[in-house]
């Protein structure tokens, strides 16, 4: 146990040099040098543990213990491996670091798995570079088609192809991947919230990915000077949408269960000190577990500003994206829940708030997920800390599962 | 009354015609090449209407019609001549032409002044380019002292000096002006507000120019997954700086009295969609012809501010300027409500929600300013329009004004 704290202290840290803003957090974007030095790292520690590695047409990384039935659908295990600007060295690699040490295990024990074992490192989770996020599973997984793969741009309009060539990885590799090669799929990833923290528990198993909505909403009136305007005659952006920001968390507070709403983002224009505001655009994001509770919030978010047009004002919404709660695999899930038992592993339920790459590939293969504390519910911020103790805890779970789905012998 | 209109429109045509951005409106910055050009043009009209042209060490123009006294104390006329970025073509200029106009009356009618008549066209009073803004008349009336003006720099860190004499003016020319040599300053100004328009007034006669604070408000909370983090233990500082910015307004309306108050610029931080924002700096600017009733509305900004410290919001207030307001010489406000009168141009009392150069100089003489309507209110756009019968109306009443104020023959 204590060499393989040791071993996933190692690679986290090892990771964690890979940044383009050393000293001011994990900086990773997709196809950057900083991808490269990780890839080839897992790529190098995938062979080590007597993987075959492959990578994709997208640029995922997949190391493969064959099994007895070479024909038969693979047990995947894995996470991401890019980041957000000045993110943490622990969303996405704990995950993939985890799945790495299953495959030492697998090796140390000489485990002869029936199902093939695959650890699976995969891109673009974050959308840090070419935006929408889960790139990765969703390429696998034919989410994301082939075409719109190659519209995509980063800031720089930079394309996904020419950003992979760049780094040496070639685009016309196969990219979807049939569902009938996957039996399973299994990731650790770190909570980034405050809950089994404060309830001091160290593994949570995910029963859903809770479903998230985001809209924009955009507020027009009129611009005006400042000190000439009388207060009468005013159609200010900025008091309208500063009363339906403040009105909103309200009806996710009394929806309960779990629901959450936020504005993240909030522009004003022209944003001058001395000119009344002629337009904001602003977020919405709602998430929950259960789909009636998102779509009943979005309701009172429509009436409410509905209520708010008139009198010079104009506000436009729009739904930018809708998914579904996932709940995940029961079976999976108690499987994971008997093995934590088994480990001696005090364990708890607990839905995710943030979508994962499990939640994609939920729709294609059975799914089980793990969650560990995140210190003081921190994520995204060079802060970002998990224990290693606890990394390793999910790895004996994850061993003993993946021995269970491979039937291995 | 029609050749007054058409030479109006010609100074107003032509000047409009020295802008960076043609087009898009009017941007003359300050010792710019469109300075240069507005200035020569200014100094030749100056010439024609028999006034001897002088500049002083900030680039102000004097344009002179001696009194048979020759040294007593000058009646001045003037505005300013910059503009902000994409202005229009009134705001300053409109002021400028019609002085102009008024020394051309002089002139025309073979009018001698006991007291000099002077003519003013003055620099960087929207401080587009240095900052602060009424550069021109502080730097005359002594506010903004010789070693202030020196360290001013603009935005590429060029100093009024190198910048004045990369257009050939002497910073080493006279700068404050002693106060007994002024014995009034009159400015017309377009309203840049509804009011005038609204009532169909053509003139307004300035009764005070209202007092303006400028505080920025910094509202710090805790950052968090927006999918991770229940609501219950969120400090977000956007819902708290929603709250206080949908308030602020009310105090205003309760108030009265033309009591304005304006957030014109809010920052979100981190500002991405879904994270909590930790951090949100917004402005207010209170306005109000009373100071006690600006008094009042900052104690009750205060107030609500204060009700929203704790739960881990904290929250700054840092008051950025405060200027109080400022009643204009009840004296030449009488001549100039009598000669409207007399010329039979319907006219009315209005408080100006705006700084101007009239409001500086009523620190040192006595003061007076007419206001003309703003098309629909706007300003500093390019859609900024004025009628040149009203710029006309303005010029017949300043012409009596000034015959009285010079005791001309």
């Amino acid at each position: 146990m204590s060499q393989l704290k040791n071993r996933i202290e190692q690679h986290i840290e090892m990771i964690a040099t890979y940044t383009a803003t050393p000293g001011n957090g994990t900086t990773r974007l997709t196809y950057s040098k900083e991808d490269l030095q990780t890839r080839n790292y897992l790529k190098e520690q995938m062979q080590a543990a007597g993987l075959t590695v492959k990578e994709d047409g997208f640029g995922n990384i997949f190391g493969k213990l064959e099994g007895s039935n070479p024909d038969a659908p693979s047990v995947l295990i894995g996470s991401h491996f890019d980041s957000v600007p000045n993110g943490g060295a622990y969303d996405g690699p704990a995950g993939v670091v985890a799945a790495l040490e299953v495959a030492n295990l697998f090796q140390q024990h000489n485990i002869k798995p029936t199902y093939p074992l695959e650890i699976v490192a995969l891109v673009e989770e974050e959308g840090s570079r070419f935006g929408g996020g889960l790139m990765g599973s969703r390429g696998i997984t034919g989410l994301l088609r082939e075409g719109d793969f190659y519209q995509l741009q980063d800031k720089d309009g930079i394309s996904p192809k020419e950003a992979m060539q760049d780094i040496g990885l070639d685009p016309s590799l196969p990219k979807m991947r049939d569902p009938k090669t996957m039996k399973a799929f299994l990731e650790l990833h770190i909570e980034q919230g405050p809950i089994l923290e404060e309830k001091n528990i160290p593994i949570g198993v995910v029963e859903s990915i809770v479903g998230l909505t985001q809209y924009e909403i955009t507020v027009k009136g009129q611009a005006g000077h400042a000190g000439t305007t009388p207060m009468d005659k005013r159609s200010d952006a900025l008091i309208t949408a500063a009363k339906i920001v403040s009105t909103l968390p309200d009806f996710a507070i009394k929806e309960g269960n779990g629901t959450v709403l936020t504005t993240g983002q909030l522009n004003v224009f022209p944003n001058g000190s001395n000119v009344i505001p002629d337009k904001v655009i602003f977020t919405v994001d709602i998430r929950s577990g259960e789909e009636e509770n998102v779509r009943h919030v979005i309701n009172q978010m429509l009436q409410c500003v509905d209520s708010h047009q008139g009198n010079g004002i104009e506000i436009d919404v729009e739904e930018k994206l809708y998914i579904q709660p996932k709940a995940l695999s029961e079976t999976i899930r108690n499987q994971l829940k008997k093995q934590s038992e088994n480990c001696g592993i005090t364990f708890c339920s607990i839905n995710s708030g943030a979508g994962h790459d499990a939640m994609v590939f939920s729709d294609v293969t059975d799914v089980g997920m793990l969650f560990i504390p995140s210190k003081a519910g921190l994520s995204h911020c060079p802060e970002e800390w998990s224990d290693v103790a606890h990394i390793a805890n999910a790895v004996e779970i994850f061993y003993e599962t993946a021995k269970q789905l491979t039937e291995a012998k």
